[in-house]
């Protein structure tokens, strides 16, 4: 069975490929053909792409009566005016889950739950293939939103209603999927199950991985408990898709600074994450003249503030969000101090420059030349290097004509690169990928308060729809 | 009975006030009179006071002897190398105590113990009057060394045995005095009995305070339970001194650098500490733009960096000990950075100059101006101010001459002031006040591995003997 299937994957892969330029490099050096707007569905009536449009209030109403299931702190008067907390492979994950699979089974999907809970539900196109799939998550952080990942799981099953409603066929299989453990919360790697279905993370690893703060499950226990640990591999070659499309809240600003409705996103930055550790002396803060100080903490604060001037130098991001110091008193300089550093840019080759910089200035910063009392000693650690992804063309440009239709103006949607990482960086290793990002207020997320107007959810449900609808023709000009 | 001891006190004490002039202002504008080296003992053998030293051998064993009562860690493999932990009023402490009270009793002393567990112990002299004391404390931090505090007490306890081989009469009284909780490691105010004795502190706050660390004792239980809770107020009325003389380790490295012997300190540096809390925003790392980001952590690190440029532009020190951030994860910016800042001069309108321009500066640094971002918003708290202190010039003379007759040589001492605390500082604000700094190895205090050569004790031990002795023969002239 296997060697079929992946026969039958070459056979679609290999136009959209020849379509997209062979070689991935940097963005930029793509050379992907433009979709006409005038993509037609696969089915008898023969309706046109841009007319397919979802209903609001049934996506909202969707949205909002699951997020009964997890629901978490209250900051409005609204009933939707809450967070929420549904932890991956909780009581009120698998209620979220249930009620996915009954609901796409009821719209006429056939569902599959592979070995990491991961839940494919696909509807049948006209012709036999990988489904080109919508996918995101369901869980949340402990004190996340409702739009996080939720907003593009319900997008799809939206999706599913109108194509059912307006008895759309397509000319191959349409999937919506719900991805384990996305957030990393409770089990502590972001995006494991994507990242085992690509296979970059080993699936003994993910179930193996224990709940967080002291907890004695794991997630093969939890995927157990709930019944969601299915018996079909987690992978590309047991699952393939033919593209992979997310719908997600920008959880930044750029959108609403720029009083704009879609993000096109092309990739994902590249990041890097250390920990750099400072050894001086303790001292005591009245008896020790500056010139005979090692004082860890006034160095980390230099390189802090240096590592966001170089940064800001290359367009990139420097950030610190942990700093631990010892032995932590009003009157003793510190000896030690640890601070985590994140950094990111759009290429890999950017970040490569900024890290050589950064070493280089830690070093003359910590050196006696600058402190001018005695030398501070830095040593890095490279925790993670994420590189940059680059999207797939064919996708981007579903995604581009699709805004273009939706908004019918070129000024309401942008390019950008995400900044955060999602599962469709595991996808795009081995499907054709893109992402659609909507703007949620103040760029906010990861907070009971995260938010996005109803009705720029739905005008990013639209795109995705309209991606996929577009996509699926595409797939349909490359078989001819 | 106490008003004849008040009038007793003033009766020597206006003619050396009249000696320093009136006015106590800043350092410098004393006119006091100098000593002669030829300073004669009372005694009917008319000992020349330039030839008392002490028994460097009997000094350190009797220093290292009481140290098997509350050692510490261990750095090296002498006997003697290794830290202290004699928490105050523990059971350690309370045999240090006891042996301190034994020891001076059999040297024919009187000992008092106020309702602190200050212990006086008194010398008679040829005529009555307040003693002319020398004083520190036996407690140590709980990780802390062999000299900060038990050097002081213990060079008392050798001039106590000189005095009495070389059977010394003095003009008036002399005395030890060992402090209870200088180092407030245990109970949280430190020189909290010294502070007391000086009417600075009311008794019951410093009878009240609980253990640090969620402990459930009190200052008060603990003196009961061990059995130093004295009747007598802990009062400068009730115990007046006629002098206080206290040698220290230096805890700084100032003489060790210049191979300097003997400081001679004037006064303590003016202190302030503040808690600085700046407030901005949460934010994804990944997905906020500098421009949309309210840093706290940036903005920390530029102030801190910002306090120690403006400090030594000012001769002054600036310096953090404590920084707290929340929420604390690698790829979110802190919104809430929370820091200490320990600023010190030797003069109080230094400090409140400076206070004035890092007040101006933060709030520059937290603005969009310099952020490039969002404001961040400053809040000062001020936890500490403790002034300068200014030791008094007749005191500071009888150091001077001393360290002079007893090194003979003006490039080893130095005059400075002292960085840190101690109970000199209240004591100074009732009699006349002086310290005596030695070096100690590499400036390290507060440290298992603090460490002073025997012999830097000892000449620091005859400096404070010969201290004492000239300032008793300066009280016999004025009381003519
Ligand atoms: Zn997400
Ligand atoms: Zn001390």
């Amino acid at each position: 069975m296997a060697p079929c299937r992946a026969r039958a994957l070459l056979a679609y892969q290999l136009p959209l490929l020849r379509a997209a330029a062979l070689k991935k490099g940097s963005r930029g050096q793509w050379a992907a053909k433009s979709f006409a707007h005038s993509a037609r569905l696969a089915s008898g009536r023969r309706q046109s792409v841009g007319g397919f449009t979802v209903n609001q209030d049934r996506l909202m109403n969707d949205l909002h009566r699951t997020c009964k299931w997890g629901t978490g702190k209250r900051w409005g008067s609204l009933d939707t005016e809450t967070g929420m907390s549904r932890l991956s492979l909780s009581d009120s994950d698998k209620k979220a889950r249930d009620w996915f699979v009954e609901t796409t089974m009821a719209l006429g999907c056939s569902v599959t739950i592979d070995e990491m809970g991961n839940v494919f539900a696909i509807r049948p196109g006209r012709n036999v293939g990988p489904p080109t799939c919508v996918g995101s998550h369901l869980d949340t952080q402990p004190s996340g939103g409702r739009y996080d990942g939720i907003l593009g799981v319900l997008a799809g099953v939206e999706m599913l209603r109108i194509l059912n409603e307006r008895d759309a066929r397509t000319h191959f299989p349409v999937g919506v999927v719900n991805w384990t453990n996305e957030e990393g919360a409770r089990f502590p790697i972001s995006m494991v199950s994507s990242g085992v279905w690509a296979g970059e993370v080993p699936v003994e690893t993910a179930h193996g991985l224990r709940e967080v703060r002291g907890g004695t499950v794991t997630m093969r226990s939890e995927l157990e408990r709930i019944g969601y640990l299915g018996s079909v591999p987690a992978s590309h070659t047991s699952m393939p898709m033919a593209a992979h499309f997310e719908l997600h809240i920008e959880q930044g600003p750029i959108l609403e600074n720029h009083k704009q409705k879609i993000g096109i996103v092309t990739g994902v930055q590249a990041y890097r994450w250390y920990t750099v550790q400072l050894t001086g002396r303790d001292a005591h803060t009245g008896t020790t003249p500056f010139d005979a100080r090692a004082d860890a903490m006034l160095a980390a604060c230099r390189m802090i503030a240096c590592s966001h001037d170089l940064a800001a130098k290359h367009s990139a991001l420097a950030s610190t969000g942990i700093l631990t110091l010892t032995p932590g008193s009003v009157n003793t300089i510190p000896g030690q101090v640890k601070f985590s550093l994140d950094i990111r840019a759009t290429s890999d080759a950017t970040l490569e420059t900024l890290e050589a910089e950064l070493k280089a200035e830690f070093s003359r910063l910590a050196s006696k030349d600058v402190t001018k009392g005695l030398d501070v000693s830095v040593t890095w650690q490279t925790d993670t290097i994420s590189p940059a992804v680059d999207f797939h063309p064919s996708c981007i440009e579903t995604v581009r004509a699709s805004a273009l239709s939706v908004t019918g103006d070129t000024s309401l949607f942008r390019e950008m690169v995400s900044g955060a990482g999602h599962d469709s960086v595991y996808t795009s290793r081995h499907c054709p990928t893109s992402m659609i990002f909507v703007p949620c207020r103040n760029g906010v997320s990861h907070n009971p308060e995260e938010f996005a107007k109803a009705e720029d959810c739905a005008t990013g449900a639209d795109v995705l729809m309209q991606s996929v609808l577009r996509f699926d023709h595409l797939r349909s000009e490359e078989e001819v």
